[in-house]
């Protein structure tokens, strides 16, 4: 078996959308996601923006909602969509069958705690396994960024300042910015890495900013109208920090809008062309 | 009871996406519908492209997967995206639950046949009931245009064609172009007209365009890589027809583009584009 199984394969803006099955080894079970590939990428190899999602998602519904692959068309960049945990029968859930812990909610984090810890190596996953398998496998340079939404902006953010030199530029949607202080943030953590709550911190994007200037650019979108923005979200966190640190953070408000892909929608474009300064030459 | 409650209101692209819903006195049930209000709406009533889906689908997927809301806001044009059948328990479904007739299959028509014809009033639904309430309640002109996908391609071909003087331009996704000979066709105007064949012609669009030249311009859309193209669409016959009266017919193949949602998001501002030619002064 060739070692990316195409799933399917459709037409989109002039390129490809590709959907993968693939056995990650790091995640010990059969994965699938998705790719945009813009035209461009008959030609040359091109720059690749990596978007991890939100909870209870896969790599569907950037890939169907966000309208993305437009803009990534028009400039020459791929999307590299991956699912938010490891999957299958043998791969362990929420005991409660929560949606914010376990299946469709990886939290982007190595796991260390029994049962989690042999599948949910997320970040490892998201960080080394899957670049170095898609930039084998396509028509990819290694110019990377990061991107991605609620759960998966916390889980851009933390790769992206703790994997600098990996990528050129970090962008997120409605992230969860200090998780160590939120009700998901917390269960997850707990969860994946024991109740010592020092080894979460290398998991905080507000603690690893205040830490050290962030060596890339950093846009973060947030809706007003966001019904977890108090609770969850914290945006506030993230700019106190960025603050702290001197780092290059544009933080946007925007007025009247929620959680939802219709949000990531109206601004994607911006965060397209932002990956762009900073990817392309 | 207000005549439409609001089931949800979310900020897109700087306008409004509603979902609404409302009791139908025609089809007799309680329908839901989707409306997208542009920016301009808050200081002008705005014109209206209706957009009817296909097989299965209701008002969410063309508001989800289609990414027309952004060109809908520039252009300032209202998009209103209606159900595909009549809903609820006691609406008559399939007998086999097939999901080619029935509940998310109404084809547009009004049935004659038991005992469909007391809900499956959809050509009426769409043309007549929906626009007097959107218009009375909306920011909406009375200026109109009509599009739809496969079944609702057909739909909108159908209507424009007969209505010609309640819309100022039609278009077409992948249309169900000469349902008189296609097995989708033959099972659904059976089912809801019966056998007399005689019946079923006042809901073809190829034979209607033959009978007379079209009071509107025609844009159709076909993907040349879908699966239905030869069996179930047809739209050379649609093209003979056009020829055969002179009716303004442009019919564009789009090489290696399927059926998905994936084939209306890239050509989707095309159309919005050629209506508001004719819907803007």
């Amino acid at each position: 078996m060739a070692v990316l199984e195409i799933l399917s394969d459709q037409r989109l803006f002039g390129g490809r959308q590709i959907r993968f099955a693939h056995d990650s080894a790091v995640l010990q079970c059969r994965m699938q996601f998705s790719v945009y590939l813009p035209p461009q990428a008959t030609q040359q190899d091109v720059p690749a923006l990596y978007w991890l999602s939100g909870l209870t998602c896969t790599d569907e519904n950037f890939s169907v909602k966000a309208g993305a692959q437009r803009v990534a068309a028009e400039l020459g960049l791929a999307l590299i969509i991956p699912d938010t945990s490891p999957r299958g029968e043998n791969v362990p859930d929420d005991p409660d069958g929560a949606s914010d812990f376990g299946l469709g909610a990886g939290f982007y984090v190595n796991a260390t705690e029994a049962p989690f810890q042999q599948n949910y190596q997320m970040y490892d996953y998201i960080c080394k396994e899957l670049p170095a398998l898609v930039e084998a496998e396509l028509p990819l340079s290694t110019s990377r960024a990061i991107s991605g939404h609620s759960m998966g902006g916390h889980g851009a953010l933390v790769i992206a300042l703790r994997e600098a030199g990996r990528y050129r530029s970090v962008s997120a949607f409605s992230p969860i910015s200090n998780p160590v202080n939120c009700p998901w943030g917390r269960k997850a953590l707990a969860g994946y890495l024991g109740n010592d709550e020092s080894q979460w911190q290398q998991y905080d994007a507000s603690l690893l900013l205040a830490q050290k200037k962030a060596a890339l650019p950093i846009l973060v979108e947030q809706g007003d109208a966001d019904p977890f923005l108090a609770e969850q979200l914290k945006p506030e966190t993230l700019q106190a920090a960025s603050a702290a640190s001197g780092s290059e953070l544009e933080l946007r408000m925007q007025t009247g809008y929620d959680h939802s892909y219709y949000f990531i929608a109206s601004f994607i474009e911006d965060h397209l062309r932002f990956h762009a300064r900073h990817l392309l030459p």
